[in-house]
């Protein structure tokens, strides 16, 4: 039998939504098993006093995620059959946007548009590895503009940043090569290097990004073919290299002959403070190659992100990508172009840019409030991040099962390790939540992470004294 | 000056595309030059007898593919800065389809009922590496409708089958690994394996597929790690391997320890005679991986392929894929999956078929009527390749610049070498060609082809004989 639904009208989550993610909790649960039959849309519309085809959205949405189907005349069954599982109610464990700040309703016209504009039938033929040349020119035009490309730059379209990076990994690298990457890194980009038969060797990030005195001296003594940086809100830190950072560190990838990837997804969300010129802005003799994408602003699932680099650099990339995919999606291509084209993109950008000031806010407050007295946090301006240090002997494991159990997920810092092991550490991801939800998740948290502290306490102050001899 | 543009109403090619064509060529051949002025779609349409809007459509296209720019209020200008070529008005040289049997109508509708369903927002968020649920569940399922997968079998999306070898690569070679190709080889799987530091071992293509003594022969002696082979219609021959052939192959892997990899995506354009059960049907103890996609049917520029193969491997795939892209484009497999499960797939391959079977045949006709006594060509049942071979001696080179120089294009045998040289031979793609174009091309090749063989006969003759000492 299900549940009682609770919905709430007045929330921005449209009704099928909550219908959907209620019935959808009570599957993943184990609260309905698989085989059980869901009632009738018009019955369940009746109950909740809701629109019958409220409830057939929800339900079509359940069967597109593979959670129930329907069988025509006999209704909707549980089509489910994994373990019940602990429900993640409060997730601050993706770095993305919500998808509830996608505008759909623009994405829709978008797509209108390019069907039916001249372009359709040349975006279904095969097309240029270097990506769709209408959006290539866009990017390459905004590059210039934000003096992110030079004359002798082009730009490559790819399946988002991870594919920019799998392609320099294989371009540029050979088994063996020495790659710098921070500590804590995101592990996707750690992952691709380290595939790729690179040598990593992290260099800690603090407050203000990572460690220039470590960075130059891994760079004199080791050599780095490839410098992978990410100086705006940083994941998993949030935290954003000074200006002089910034200028010392390319004399110091200069001059060990290193290249800088430069990583700026998280650029374009700056929600508080004055934006500081890119690295590749600042280079003036092609050390750096800037990585680009729509992901971090809206539509992930389309996979469309892009590399600025010498056209010397492109051709070889877009040889490599031929070898790999041929080229990106054309379909999402010129949507995201439209997007882009049409100013969507940026009054979309404007609304991101507010929520996640409110979210940033929110999280900082959060932490404030909530975190026991000694835990440090990062104070980003900007990104989906930020880095909580509850210091030395906390159990780590325990900890996270015991969140998960109250129904709150978060990645821990060993998540997150290019070499050091960030016991004690753990990313808190807010662009993806509410303010309320980020209130009610910290406050869970920071529950938790006062009585592991105070075990902690507890024990040391149990542990047998060195014994005076 | 624009040249006097000629124009068939009968044609199944749509006006505003002939309009685009003819002024495309006059641009890319040198007639219309660099800042050029084109005529008002107005006065053009007037003097072509054709709607304005058909004009203006033509106009858009060229402006779409970078050909010309407009300046509001000043008209439209040519904006192409390359050196004059020589004009590619037949090209044998692409196996792909054309892009005027593309269902472009059908495709918009895929399109419009993908972005209003309930699914719309899932699409845009990030999903999963393996690919979009409902696609995988319904690639899953014709492939086991078929006999193409076994209760042990999963799929996972790939961007083309491009990067299904890729990801293959990625999973199951290490550097100085053996692989078995087909020689004549399509070249972007030969690249893609050669680039994963694999040593390549051609095997020799006769009209009845790979030769079984040299497979058998190199899978003993060398241990290859993969076997690639494309049992159907093979790129660039066309030929296709018979059933004893097929089971003698699953033999052969299986002694050796060696995994297909078996390239069906030209298997569902079988245009005469009947269809051979795929290796991974015949296959009873997972030997084989199959790869598909929707390019050769439709859309090619939407980037989905698959690959089917045991639970086990399509883990490692998926986990390969993460560092790759994360995982494919959803809009654009939300649209074929939509474009398949609407039945609108089913009728287009039914065009296809129809229009591959005619031109196939105007292929066959063609080489028949045009090449010259000697010459051997293979007689495909489907595909889009044909392979000619007009034996030693001739320069190839020489004959493929006097067919560009004649506006046919095509490629060279050596482009396909896995290993032989292919001195004499050339790939004949007709999929893309209207039967008229067909017949045309090889008529022009055909002669140039006879001079070729007519020099080589001469200079034999003109040769010093061996003195008789």
């Amino acid at each position: 039998m299900i549940e009682r639904l609770e919905l709430d009208e007045h929330s921005a989550t449209p009704l099928y939504r909550q219908v959907y993610d209620s019935i959808r909790l009570q599957i993943l649960g184990g609260k309905l098993g698989y085989g059980q039959r869901l009632p009738p849309t018009r019955e369940l519309a009746g109950q909740l006093g809701l629109n019958r085809t409220t409830v057939s959205a929800a339900y079509e949405l359940l069967e597109s995620h593979g959670l129930i189907s329907g069988q025509v005349g006999r209704g909707s069954f549980v089509a489910w059959r994994g373990e019940p599982e602990s429900v993640s109610e409060i997730s601050f464990a993706a770095s993305r946007p919500s998808e509830l700040l996608f505008p759909l309703e623009e994405f829709r016209e978008c797509c209108r548009e390019v069907i039916s504009g001249p372009e359709a039938l040349s975006i279904l033929q095969l097309g240029a590895s270097t990506g769709y040349a209408p959006l290539r020119h866009y990017l390459l035009n905004e590059a210039r503009l934000r003096g992110n490309a030079t004359e002798n730059d082009e730009v490559a379209v790819t399946s988002g940043c991870q594919q920019a990076m799998d392609l320099l990994a294989r371009t540029l690298l050979v088994p063996g090569d020495v790659v710098l990457v921070e500590d804590p890194v995101y592990p996707g980009l750690r992952n691709v290097f380290a595939g790729a038969g690179a040598r990593l060797i992290g260099v800690p990030v603090g407050e203000t990004g990572v460690d220039l005195a470590t960075l130059a001296r891994h760079a004199r003594q080791e050599r780095p073919r490839l410098i992978v940086l990410t100086p705006n809100f940083q994941n998993p830190t949030g935290t954003t290299m000074p200006l002089a950072t910034r200028r010392d560190v390319l004399r110091v990838a200069r001059e060990a002959g290193a290249t800088i990837v430069e990583n700026d997804i998280y650029g374009p969300l700056r929600y508080e403070g004055d934006a500081l010129p890119t690295l590749k802005s600042l280079d003036s003799d092609s050390t750096v190659v800037l990585l680009g994408s729509f992901s971090k602003i809206a539509f992930p699932g389309l996979r469309v992100g892009w590399l600025v680099a010498t056209r010397t650099l492109i051709r070889k990339i877009a040889e490599a990508k031929q070898w790999c995919d041929l080229h990106t999606d054309q379909l999402s291509q010129a949507v995201l172009l439209r997007f882009a084209q049409s100013g969507r993109l940026a009054d979309h950008r404007e609304k991101m840019l507010a929520a996640g000031r409110e979210r940033l806010r929110a999280a900082i407050e959060a932490c404030e409030r909530e975190l026991p007295p000694g835990v440090r946090f990062t104070r980003p301006e900007g990104g989906m991040n930020l880095w909580v240090e509850l210091g030395e002997g906390v159990d780590d494991g325990e900890m996270l099962a015991r969140a998960q159990r109250s129904g709150v997920h978060y990645l821990p810092g060993r998540a997150f390790s290019a070499g050091r092991d960030h016991t004690g550490a753990l990313r808190i991801s807010f662009a993806g939540l509410s303010p309320e939800l980020i209130a009610r998740g910290m406050s869970i948290l920071g529950g938790i992470f006062r009585e592991e502290l105070e075990r902690v306490r507890h024990q040391a102050a149990r542990e047998p004294q060195p014994a005076l001899v």
